[in-house]
């Protein structure tokens, strides 16, 4: 099958792309609003770009009006990146509803807000693994029901439970127990693995 | 632990990135050179960004000299995504190493080129999804060892195998069977599924 996107409804080319770019790693995001109300909700086009500086982006849908995570972050430059592992699955899906700007998910979801070491807004205690972010650059790739924006940010502190790491800053996927989005409403989880080393 | 990355080596906050933001989907990149030599390598800071139009990014790291995909991208503003399923992991696996840019690694690999519809770095026949795509921005994060780039494309056109997607769009991870990038030397399957519906 072969498709030109401008042929096709938005929602089919968006459904390719997340139907065929799995798993996708899941960044929570708690943020703050200029108000105080704390928010978190889950973003799948989410990775890493670089170690040095550490930076991470992700991008949020294009909405009316705009997704209270990017209003947060254009009015105060900050999140954090909270991962998602299999404990708290349930609690995160609860976070990825629709709802208005005064609603606290940290509420919603029964999820601890604890204070973060840099930043105003909090971080995610349930989460083995928290990043404290400075955005850097947020980019507006498409306004259209369908587009989205690219927010960057810069780690500036990472708190990683000591359960899960060791002292070469190796994580351990099996206490980790990351899930990721696939298409649908389906997450993989990632305790089926294997190992291939890289060529010299 | 409490980690400030500006305390640390890069190679240490790298470490943290790749071990926690899991499973990674992975971009499998081929661009042609200025001269004509095909490149082919995977890239697992990747990801969608919006649906309209479709635009993916990914991230190569810092190198001197640069990496050729990026040296490519740059000449031509064009490559294509492909996407890795189980029955390719090795061969992709091939393509991580370190080449000079007059190897082909589609030749290193036996993977097999096939022409694009629309720009002329070719698609992996054996990938089940491929996405043609213009490079649409390329913004250099940082320059230092550790550091990275981060390239935008627009997706030009999709190629999806018959046999994996139905007709209202929905692809079949069982058939797609694509594979994540985990930290160190490992890989995670996408066998291994649950669901849960969004809240309304």
């Amino acid at each position: 099958m072969t498709i030109d996107p401008a042929s096709v409804p938005a929602a089919n080319a968006y459904k390719i792309l997340i139907g065929a770019i799995v798993p996708r790693p899941i960044g929570f995001i708690s943020t703050i609003s200029d108000s105080g109300v704390f928010n978190l909700a889950p973003f799948s086009f989410f990775n890493g770009v670089c170690g040095d500086p550490p930076v991470v982006c992700f991008a949020p849908n294009a909405r009316t009006p705009p997704k209270d995570t990017l209003v947060n972050i254009q009015a105060t430059g900050e999140f954090v990146v909270n991962i998602v592992s299999e404990e708290i699955a349930e609690q995160m899906n609860f976070c990825s509803g629709n709802y208005p700007p005064e609603v606290d998910e940290f509420q919603v979801s029964g999820l601890t807000p604890v204070p973060s070491d840099i930043i105003r807004p909090p971080r995610v205690l349930e989460s083995h693994v928290n990043m404290e972010c400075k955005a850097l650059q947020v980019i507006e790739v498409s306004a259209r029901p369908w587009g989205g924006s690219l927010v960057l940010g810069e780690v500036v502190r990472f708190h990683v439970d000591d359960a899960i790491i060791d002292s070469r800053f190796s994580i351990d996927p099996d206490k980790l127990r990351a899930i990721g989005r696939m298409g649908g409403t389906s997450y993989a989880r990632t305790r089926d693995r294997f190992d291939m080393i890289r060529p010299a």
